[in-house]
């Protein structure tokens, strides 16, 4: 049995680690080998990071099909933005690197990160000359004058926006008591300015730091609960979908599966049907006729998928026979 | 840093695989320490267990806070049903047994299973003296005589069900041109006849096998998504939530954080706004004052978070006395 | 200004009241001219006809673009079926043969019924020789031993079901204290046999008579609240659309409205960058640029716009003459 | 039969017409006696007042249980803002002053307004003495440099928001071509500098004037639906409930029915339990045994329906004599 990775890493520092929750790669998700990815930094005030915006939101991705990653960078009184901002860059760099090892579609790397996180998010995609190929950002500190409650110097990122910026999607609260809700207009404004794509949430109410503002991420907390502003996730993924597309998923019914050549991937029940295909199965596989009688619902199975599962069955010399024989057919 | 266990047992068996997808413990995620979880059965017309019905179902659990754990059965055209239905009963023992480990709530552990994997998730339901909390079933096969379908005798669970049958939720299509559609009718009927509660969405279109009927689980063809039926997801959610509630949120505005007592889970800015819990701190942190001047954010994590993340600042040895006197003061 | 239509009629009988709610015709609304409707009966246990399952039901409706009606028919305890059910019968004939004045699709039109409305639908698309396009059902009566919970002799509806039995949409709840699930499950069961497709929602928990389940339609009463069962409206309405269709939005950027011709509908913004149409709408409007300059945003209004709102600028004769002269050139 | 009612009404000038929707009043809906309300303001560009911005959007908060009223106030290039303003102030004035009669909750009146409709409707908000209690904006003119786009002299909403201007829910595009984003963000700056409660989604793609963003109202245009932007509909009513609560529904199961006491809206099932109110029934009336006997689905309605809807078996009079005997014994 195969099934998801898990890994973690260090990278260069000790502190600094990145985890990876990667997917199985599977026969029966063809359209999936390849995926787009989210890499996550949990917020935290640059002095701790979050575990409340760390794998709940990695696991949130993950259950859409995305390849995920979360970064615990360098955070720590002592710790000047610098560092912390060159580990993210190494966190995305080191993904985009290694996006075939990992089956990340490279084009399609999204930062996320929150509060503090989403200062460094937006930090990389507006200064970084490694760039993600979008941003989401919880509320997210921007501001210079909004480090002085963190007591830490950072820079101002509504200054640093770009036209290569790439677009960006911010959820907040308007009553935030933490992060003054400024920081995300000013963001927007900039972005604006120089023409960068962007979608805004801004709920009516919430304290700062939902993370998914459901039960499950509240700590017990009642007011980290929200249904109305847990919805930014959804919005989040329809975003990223309006932008990159959907796993692909085409126009199949049967008859355009024949129209497009039958192949190792069609359903035996349909190669059947046809004469020369049924002959070339009988050569490799004499009692297929009877096991498909014994079982019909087995004859919506490819014979790719037979090979995957019953090797004792359909051998990988039996399944590369057949591949170059309806390989003749269909030309 | 902590993260999710992933891991894959043998359950006796070389070809019978248990894999358990294990949220990681987070001092931050105190209410969900224990989790509900999902047991899942993939689909394949007991000939395979299909990946299209495995991992993404675990990961779409998993993202709603569930421990999930998935079967590979044993399967294939010469092993008698009861060799599979054995194999469920020691997989739910498996998690039953070992829950505290696991970290699941061993009241509430659902089976969930597609196809062929529901008739053997509502068998173990119906039949065995280990009993599920609750049965999730799609497009299940449920009466004896839809095993023909398949080849293989297996048991009518319409007649099986008993007062002792745990709720069931159920969805399908109405036009399944595989299962037919009595299966779910009857089994509804069945549970109901018996007075067991039950859900039932019967989407008017859609083929067998859906998964979560979204383009990630379609392997690429258009007929597998179906926005509407891809609902049955979150209804199973809701319909697990009615039964079992939610991860527990109190209400905790600060008010009622006095109110319930003082405690190392306090916020450290609302200690020191007491002046009796504010002399501990300093006395234990002398320059707590200063800390909170410089990073006004850290007032928001309480002593256990600022133990967790920087043992150095506050070290376990202090952590256990800065509890003991802010008892003796709640007291 | 116009604006909705409200009428009521009477059938024949003093207490039979037919209302119907017509919305605007505009001809900024040309897609949404001739509506798909909704005929709704309330229920009450040919008893009464239930305000709470009335004008709420047809509100909803009617927001997603339908012409809806709401009949009273014959109830009381001396009132046979059969009056009830000619009174049905007489209104959707209404419906039917005044389509075109009351601006209704008559291939499109749904009968809404709860409880014993419910029954009196599924007796005129069982029954009735005059059928409508599709059912809609809410915990509804079908079987005649439920007849003797409302003193009353009714025909039993699941055997009444025929291959020329209009698709159906079912929603109930499973433990349902008055009506027996017994009924949604055995006309669903009916419908299967003779192939008639239907789709059903059964929810776990929830009392008879749920209306839309939700505060509005609560009386007050929370057990009448339910935001799960509520999800049976927008169900119902994706049923219908994927049936029906949902009303027509062609697509239409700037370069296709240039491809599919000139008109009167195109943006006056457009006309003005061909000479040929700037020449033509200046021939008739001298100050075109003038008011164009004056207004920019007025540029995206059509000449048919313009001659609605202001046809003392755009008179009805100039508007024939321009849709002339651009017809000219389109060809 | 009663029903909504449905008037149009001149308010001082000939084109000024207010029109308005208003729910039916039901014995059986009575925690929606009053209701909460929307007065809206279609847009076009002060040039026009659009139909897809007036009807739909009335019955869509119709159909969540809103009183709705839609204004067409004076338009035209000659019409200075004044005029327009001046209707707008009428309108309002015209709604709270006919509350009792309009059954509407004069303190949850809110405003809706789009494009420049939305400029008006955020002048009342910001610089009338009259206010609403809410301002719902879709994708409004604010500044006054926007005012160049349509011609016109219109004052600067951002510099007029005062600590007593009312909550705001905005949405717009961020994309949009015709009134710049600059509008909402700069909106959303002076609310919050002010510190009044807003609400903004700004969702990145979508032309001006979407209205409900969906088929219905997109006049055949498919750039006019938008599946994600149209959620703004929905988040305007979850944030109206979040400030203002939902309709009145108590925890009444039975227990707490009796708890609360007998009256005359208690179910006739119930009352029949209790052998006191049994007595005062059967005085009234005889044969209500045998009528309970012969329709047992009856019992679930109260005195005051069965007077509503029978008034030959409860008259009035015998209504108000089992009124004042349930009093005496629930005293």
């Amino acid at each position: 049995m195969k099934s998801m990775k898990h890994f973690e890493i260090n990278l260069g520092k000790e502190n600094v680690k990145l985890a990876g929750y990667l997917h199985d790669l599977s026969e029966e998700l063809k359209n999936a080998a390849i995926r787009p990815a989210v890499l996550i930094f949990p917020g935290g005030g640059y002095f701790t990071c979050s575990d409340r915006e760390a794998e709940p939101i990695a696991l949130a991705y993950m259950a859409e099909g995305y390849q995920t990653f979360v970064l615990r960078y360098s955070v720590g009184k002592d710790i000047p933005f610098q560092e912390s901002y060159e580990d993210a860059i190494a966190a995305l760099t080191y993904v985009k690197e290694n996006s075939e090892k990992l089956r990340v579609d490279s084009e399609h790397i999204a930062l996320v990160g929150f509060s503090a996180g989403g200062h460094l998010a937006a930090a990389v995609g507006t200064m970084s000359m490694v760039k993600p190929s979008a941003m989401i950002l919880g509320y997210p500190v921007i501001l210079d004058a909004t480090g002085e409650l963190i007591g830490k110097e950072i820079p101002g990122l509504d200054k640093a926006v770009t036209e290569q910026t790439p677009p960006a999607f911010i959820f907040s609260t308007s009553n935030d008591m933490i992060v003054p809700i400024e920081n995300s207009l000013k963001f927007a404004a900039a972005l604006n300015e120089k023409d960068v794509p962007f979608e805004m949430h801004i709920f009516s109410d919430g304290p700062h730091g939902l993370s998914l503002a459901k039960p499950l991420t509240s700590n017990g907390q009642k007011n980290m609960v929200n249904p109305s502003a847990a919805k930014w996730f959804e919005f989040s993924i329809s975003w990223l979908k309006s932008m990159w597309g959907d796993f692909f998923a085409e126009d199949t019914d049967e008859l355009e599966m024949k129209k497009n050549g039958i192949s190792i991937n069609t359903p035996v029940r349909l190669l059947m049907e046809e004469t020369q295909c049924s002959k070339i199965l009988e050569k490799y596989i004499p009692d297929i006729k009877e096991m498909l009688a014994a079982n019909p619902m087995s004859g919506q199975f490819s014979v790719i998928i037979m090979n995957h599962y019953s090797p004792e069955i359909i051998t990988d010399e039996m399944l590369k026979a057949i591949e170059r024989e309806l390989e003749q057919i269909s030309k």
